[in-house]
């Protein structure tokens, strides 16, 4: 498994690199592999050396920062970073240069992390292939010819190669999860406004999420406690309560905990299924007690409509400008969605906001009775560009949109046809922590290991 | 000033009264008083008898539940008690008997409040006046043909006259501080979330709330203790943190608390104006520090128009089934506000909502920098029926509902013409305690006697 933030933390802390040499590293192996995988869409070597030798100065003078100080990561492409183009994916916005950096890109460079660049994804984050056409497809790099799942495909792509030790995504209704699912790699969608949204190219303004993509739980935890924190100025996380403790002790027994499980249909590929299985068996022997999980009026496929007018809705706001100037620069798809939007009728979207706000309610009735929910994260693993996207992908990932909760995927090992599976721990809100908890003990016991060391 | 809630309990306490008696004494004053005021819609004399006589062998048993136990309160006419019509005001709502309490009534039952009766309201809270053209109009204890605010106008007349020691109003963009202001009285809109509104025939779901109305700020108190409280099956009280302290000390010196105030401009009544700069002048003898409240960005006139769309289109949800079985049953005004809003497309709503979630960060910035918000409840004291309702009426008290923050109103004194007038505090979100605690502190030293004791 290709080392992590956590990893070249230990590396950087004891000397035996240095944040330069990491840089050239990861930026030579981008220039070579990611020819075939494609997953950035822009790489900023002149910044990443800059701030690497910064690092070393400061690491030399025993002024290091943190954990991230010298670690090189990298951007999903709708989150903004001072002086590069903020693209979302979008053609139109190929030279939408940012003026300033998003605050989670400001809190990871104050952090000391070497920006990379900007990675591929579905374009405008609506979609989940990241068969992005304006800047070309991102494939899995388990198969190429395959998605990587999306919208933050390049970052789990990227992640999932040694592109980078660790990414941010972002995630609406699963966009950080099912990529980290279909790429073998840990993905985090944090408690609504625990990370500020602000300075990224949004979705939907109520569903969006920025959360962190790397090789293990232990990096995501690291990544969250520089990122998370209230910023006054952005609607969900002017309001969030004081910070949590981001320390991820090991927790090897999980004893005490009580876990939901959901029932498994035949929209579930038979290897996930019985993966899944196997997961919750070893959850029972690390010592939690497995539960059915009471979701009792929660019906994905109905929320998913309502879930989509929303999104059609803001995008057609939140692109107008783009829209009237350049329509050429959307495809025919995005520009059919908003237009789908653009002609329903304001009680329509009420009634869709009204039914996200009910998942709340079942969410809470949940959380009463389990600490966490334990499901697949996708139903099936990585397809083929050919194939179409089923309608179930965000069958287990949108709950936690919805009910603004934490949820954190980590490998599930691998299909008989040799794909990555990802299982899903989604937690109270603000219970952020418990999740990463329960996904570390998973991982350390389960062992996968997703892809030979670099 | 009429009896509140906490004066009674003291009476109750000490035995200088039987529930039976005060049931009586205001049952009666209503068969008087109420034939010129018009605030009930229903009186439930039988029920009331019951639970006095109920609360009154507790009480002989030395089993009394608490500071409400025998204390007679109204509800207003969209909160559902069991085996009464909830109109909500409406004409097609007339036979609407209601099978269950909504949990705000069944706490007040189970702390022993004897309910009295239902209120009157402008038709489906959808407006400010209570001129209801079905259940006749609600007129001002203080001046006949005079409108006591609303929509909980008859929660205001009811309390001001003397006809429940204390109400329950809704408020969606001041329709419990509207009437308090109007009438004299003190009250609440509570930290959105913190008590349920389910069961409750809703104006717009994100922007509703329920909250209590008294003669004093220290009822207000007692009221929210009873019925605050997390409601798992409500979208917006189900993550409710943990309650709160209600303990409303004498709070006799400000000292140490910041109080932003707000610049008045030509649409504010001369005597509102110097009525706020004499209720300033006060706070600041009791020790507050009174600075410029920094509301950048807050447009009180544009960001009515969008949340009035929001209410349109919900309004079309709710009332779905009986606009189009009995349109007869709504007035032409009612139904033509919902036309608008069925002809509002998605986006424009997706824009409103964005606008009012907007406020959150000018909220959180506001409270960065003082402890609470001081302002008028009302630009203009109340106004006859035949005037038409300002657009303004709404401009101090609407901040609080996009907030989600707790927002009081007490007395602040009468006009030339002896009209009340009402003093806004606007706390922090879940700081209901706070806001209270000022208002307190105001009342007490101001000592407004706004109306003959009983």
């Amino acid at each position: 498994m290709t080392a992590g933030v956590a990893a070249l933390a230990d590396q950087l802390a004891r000397g035996e690199t240095t944040s330069a040499a990491l840089t050239e590293t990861f930026l030579a192996r981008i220039a070579e592999r990611d020819k075939s995988i494609n997953s950035f869409i822009t790489v900023t070597g002149e910044l990443a050396r800059n701030a690497a030798a910064e690092s070393d100065r400061r690491r030399a003078a025993k002024m290091a920062r943190g954990p991230l100080d010298g670690v090189p990561i990298a951007l999903k492409d709708n989150i903004d970073l001072a002086g590069v183009p903020t693209t979302a994916g979008i053609e139109a916005r190929r030279k939408r240069v940012s003026a300033t950096d998003a605050p989670v890109t400001a809190r990871l460079k104050a952090a000391g992390a070497v920006i990379l660049g900007k990675l591929n994804m579905h374009e405008g984050a609506h979609g989940a292939t990241t068969a992005n056409e304006a800047y070309g497809f991102c494939h899995n790099p388990d198969r190429r010819g395959f998605t990587p799942g999306g919208s933050s495909g390049g970052s789990g792509a990227a992640v999932a190669a040694g592109l980078c030790a660790a990414a941010l995504g972002t995630d609406t209704l699963g966009s950080i999860r099912i990529p980290s699912s279909f790429c073998g790699i840990a993905g985090l969608k944090p408690t609504r406004g625990l990370v500020s949204a602000r300075g990224v190219v949004p979705l939907a303004w109520s569903l969006d999420h920025v959360g962190p993509m790397a090789p293990k739980a232990a990096d995501l935890s690291l990544m969250l406690e520089v990122i998370a924190g209230r910023d006054s100025a952005d609607s969900y996380s002017a309001h969030t309560p004081a910070p949590i403790n981001f320390a991820l002790e090991g927790l090897s027994s999980l004893k005490g905990l009580r876990l939901g499980r959901v029932a498994i249909d035949g929209t579930v590929d038979p290897d996930v299924a019985s993966g899944y299985e196997a997961a919750l068996a070893l959850l029972t022997r690390l010592g939690a007690e497995i539960v059915a999980a009471d979701l009792d009026g929660f019906d994905h496929a109905q929320l998913r409509s309502k879930a989509l007018l929303v999104i059609e809705a803001d995008l057609a706001l939140i692109h107008a400008e783009d829209l009237e100037k350049s329509p050429a620069g959307f495809t025919q798809i995005f520009r059919d969605g908003i237009e789908f939007g653009v002609k329903q009728s304001a009680p329509k979207l009420a009634a869709a906001y009204e039914a996200i706000r009910a998942v709340g309610p079942i969410a809470a009735r949940l959380f009463a009775s389990v600490d966490a929910l334990v499901t697949p994260t996708t139903p099936v693993p990585a397809f083929s560009f050919e194939q179409p996207m089923p309608k179930t992908i965000t069958a287990f990932t949108a709950f936690a949109n919805y009910a603004g909760a934490p949820a954190v995927s980590v490998p599930m090992g691998f299909t008989k046809d040799r794909l990555p599976m990802g299982l899903q721990v989604t937690g109270r809100p603000f219970a952020d922590m418990t999740a990463l908890r329960i996904a570390a003990a998973y991982e350390q016991a389960a062992g996968w290991d997703m892809r030979p060391a670099d």
